[in-house]
C-alpha cells in the first residue's frame, strides 16, 4: 500500500499534527508517457502555512483531503516516457505521497545525483538558494561596502542570503532565535555579527549597535517586532527584500505595528514583495551561479534532515518553533 | 520696515497660529553679487509640518526663532550681480520674508512671467507638478489600460497625478474630503470616479466598487485609513508610491496599523517613498513636459489663492483641514 499526507482542517492560527491526515491508498502504476516516482527527500516550507488557508494568493489554496503538495527529491521507479530513465533523479512540485504517478514529467528537473548531495536541490541549488539570490540581487541590489541585514538568519533562505551578501562586499548581520545559530551564523556562515533576538529586549538599539553604519538592505523573512527594530536602522534609498513573515502566518487577526509610510517617504526607501515564481525566466542562470560558488567553496550550507515519510507534518510544525537550522527536510 | 515669520515653537501635534511669529527687521540692502528680492507668491505645503520637528530626515529641520523657508516666487528689486537684473522673476527656496538679500542667486530659476501665471511655479510648473510627474513616471509606472486610484486627488499633488494618468491612458480614481471636490475630479480634471472619504464608511467597499478590476497604481499624499482600504484592492505587481502621509503628520506618537508585509509579499508589491528632490537631474526635462501639456490644453490646474503676508501661517495651517482646492499659495 501506498501513503499520502492529506490536508484534514484548515488551521486557525498554530497549526497542529491533527491538521493533517496519513491516509493509504493502492500503489499506483504507469500507463503510457507516465512516471512512478518514488519520494526520496520532501521539503517542507514556510510559505506553505498559507496555502492552508481558504485565501486568494499567488498561489491556489490547498484543497481539503487532497495531497498537500510541495518540494520533492523523486527517483523514477519505472518509466513509460521515452525522455526519463529508470533509476534518473528528479525535482519539482509532488503530492506528499510515497509513490506517485505523474502525466509526462514536463513540469520535473532532472538532477544529477553526483554533482551535489540530493537534498541540495530542495536547499541550496533548489528554491531556498533561488529565493536568496533572486531576492537578493532583484530586490535588495546590495553594493560593496553597504551593510545587509538578514532575518530568520540561520534558517534555509538566510543563510546563503548571508553568504552571498559577504561574496558582494557588504557588511553583513544576523539575526536568529539562539545563540548557537547566532554563533553559526559566524563560524560557518561567515556573517560579521549575528543577534539572538530571543534575548534582546531592544531591537531598534541591538541593530544600531552591529550596525554604526546604518542598514542598506534588509532582507526579512520574519515581519513583526524584529522588524520593526530594523526599520528604525534603515538608511537613506535603504530597500527591504519582503521575502517572508513568519512572526505573521499564524496570526489569527489582521496583526498591527507601526504604519511603515511616514518611514519611507522620510529616508526614500523601498519595500518590496518576493515571490520566487515570479523570475522563472531566471532561474537557470541563477542555480548556475549558486552551483559555481558552491564548487568553489563559496558557499556552506546546512540542513535539519528529519527521517520516515509520516513526520513530514511534525517537520513542518517544527519550522514555527525555529527548531531548524538551514534548509528542513524529510528523508522518506 | 521688512516683515518676517519665524517658528516661534515646535508644535506638538497639530500646529496652531501661536507657533509662528510675525517679526519686522531693517530693510535688507544688497553687497557685491547680491540681489534684494521681493516675495511675490509664497507656497505653504504639507511636508512642511515635518520640519517643524526637531527629528533627523531628509530635510534639516527649521530653527526656532529663526525665518521658516519654502518655495517662493520673487521679483528682483534692486541686483548687484551680472546674472540678474531688475524685474526678473525667480523660484527658489526662500525665506518667509517680505523682502530678502541673497548671496549670488545660484539656487534660483528664471521664470518667465508671459509664459504662465507667476503662480504657476509653485504648482504645476513647480515642485508639486515635479511631484507629480516624476513621483508617477519613476515610481508608479502607469501602463495604458492600468487602474490609478489618488488619495488627497483634489490637491496639489493629486489633481495632477490623475491627469497624467488620463495622458498615459489609465482609469483614474480620486479620493477626495468632499463632494464638492470630487465633482471637481471629474468635471475639471477628467477622472473617471472618484470617492468621497468623509461619508465612506468602508473604504475597502469603495474602492472596490469603482476600481472592478483591482488597483495597479496607488499615489498616496495621506495614508492611514483611507489607505488601507485601497491596499486591500492591489492588484498583483502594483505600485504604492509614498507621496505623502498628511492623515499621520500630527500624529503625536507612532501610527500603528496594518502590516503590510503580508500583502506586499502575497502580491509581489511595491511600496516607495518619494521625495522630489531625489530626481533633480531630471527636473528640467520634466518641466519642459508639464509645460508642453499645459500648453496643449491637456493639464488643467487650480490653485487657492490667499492675500496677505501675515496670512501665509493660516493658509499653512488650512491645508490640514483641505481647505484648499489645489495648489495653496499666498499672495504677498
Amino acid at each position: 500500500m501506498n501513503k499520502v499526507i492529506t490536508l484534514a482542517n484548515r488551521p486557525v492560527g498554530e497549526p497542529s499534527l491533527s491538521d493533517f491526515h496519513v491516509e493509504t491508498e493502492e500503489m499506483p502504476s504507469p500507463a503510457d508517457r507516465e512516471l512512478l516516482l518514488k519520494s526520496i527527500y520532501v521539503s517542507v516550507d514556510p510559505y506553505m502555512r498559507g496555502r492552508m488557508n481558504d485565501a486568494e494568493s499567488y498561489i491556489p489554496p490547498f484543497e481539503l483531503d487532497r495531497p498537500i503538495e510541495g518540494g520533492i527529491v523523486a527517483e523514477v521507479i519505472e518509466s513509460k516516457n521515452p525522455n526519463f530513465d529508470e533509476g534518473d533523479f528528479v525535482v519539482g512540485r509532488l503530492d506528499w505521497k510515497q509513490y506517485q504517478v505523474v502525466a509526462n514529467g514536463e513540469d520535473l528537473r532532472k538532477v544529477d545525483a553526483d554533482a551535489a548531495p540530493l537534498s541540495a536541490y530542495l536547499g541550496i541549488l533548489g528554491m531556498t538558494g533561488l529565493t536568496a539570490y533572486l531576492g537578493l540581487s532583484e530586490i535588495g541590489k546590495p553594493k560593496e561596502g553597504e551593510t545587509l541585514v538578514v532575518s530568520g538568519a540561520a534558517g534555509a533562505v538566510g543563510s546563503v542570503v548571508g553568504q552571498i551578501g559577504k561574496i558582494k562586499g557588504c557588511r553583513v548581520v544576523g539575526i536568529a532565535g539562539s545563540d548557537e545559530k547566532v554563533g553559526l551564523l559566524q563560524s560557518k556562515f561567515g556573517f560579521d555579527a549575528g543577534i539572538n533576538y530571543k534575548t534582546t529586549d531592544d531591537m531598534a538599539s541591538a541593530v544600531a549597535e552591529k550596525c554604526p553604519g546604518g542598514v542598506d538592505v534588509y532582507f526579512d523573512n520574519v515581519a513583526g517586532e524584529i522588524s520593526d527594530g530594523v526599520h528604525r536602522n534603515m538608511n537613506r534609498f535603504g530597500r527591504i527584500v519582503n521575502c517572508g513573515a513568519i512572526a505573521l502566518y499564524n496570526a489569527t487577526s489582521v496583526p498591527t505595528g507601526p504604519r511603515v509610510e511616514p518611514m519611507l517617504i522620510k529616508k526614500s526607501l523601498l519595500m518590496q514583495g518576493f515571490i520566487v515564481g515570479n523570475y522563472e525566466h531566471q532561474f537557470s542562470e541563477a542555480v548556475n551561479q549558486l552551483a559555481r560558488w558552491l564548487n568553489e567553496g563559496k558557499l556552506e550550507f546546512s540542513e535539519t534532515v528529519v527521517k520516515g515519510f509520516e513526520n513530514i507534518p511534525q517537520a513542518f510544525l517544527d519550522l514555527f518553533e525555529g527548531a531548524n537550522k538551514g534548509k528542513m527536510v524529510v528523508k522518506v
